[in-house]
């Protein structure tokens, strides 16, 4: 009955998304790559749904836990899934739910990018 | 001695985006907000054009500095002033041309908001 979803996973050891901003230009690739990150975080109910994983309790939640952003629990799964195509949550199953927190790295390297561009 | 935690404080009128994002889900008005900064940096050819202008020499960059990102310049000038619309970009006319530059204050929220869920 349970199809496992086998979701893209990132290498453990790549560099989550970009260089320094300040430093060069982005190459074609590196935006492309890069551009998928902002992507998923450039919609109001998945950024809704981020804050609320990331604000739960113990810094994890299931869609279990997350019911009110005012969409229906499958919406709730397409975006959660979304969010961890995209490297900015990881997940872990446990009995009948999965369970998501917030991916620490790639969302430093996130910050570092965006925090350069500032102080550039 | 006390370890006070005192994080630093965006000024009160000047606050750009986002609440601490481990602290409470955002509020759909809160969310609407920042998903359409995020939303700039979704597109691959406003990345490069945006790590463009930040990149270039004194921090600040015109139409007719940034030609090789592969598109056309009135479609150059589309995407800055997508970036601008979104608070990303400050722009200022001298002569001819417009000039771009990296808004720090904008950026800086979205880098801590970003940041702190790294470590929630």
């Amino acid at each position: 009955m349970s199809n496992t979803d086998l979701l893209p996973v990132l290498e453990p050891e790549a560099v989550p998304c970009c260089p320094p901003l300040d430093e060069r230009p982005l190459t074609a690739e590196e935006a492309e790559r890069t551009a998928v990150m902002f992507k998923a975080l450039a919609d109001p109910v998945r950024l809704r749904l981020f804050s609320s994983v990331a604000s739960h309790e113990g810094g994890e939640a299931c869609v279990c836990d997350i019911s009110d952003v005012g969409v229906a629990q499958p919406t709730v799964s397409h975006h959660l899934k979304k969010l961890k195509e995209a490297g900015l949550l990881s997940s872990e199953r446990r009995g009948t739910w999965v369970y998501y927190r917030v991916e620490p790295t790639v969302l430093a390297a996130m910050g570092a990018f965006l925090a350069r561009a500032a102080s550039a």
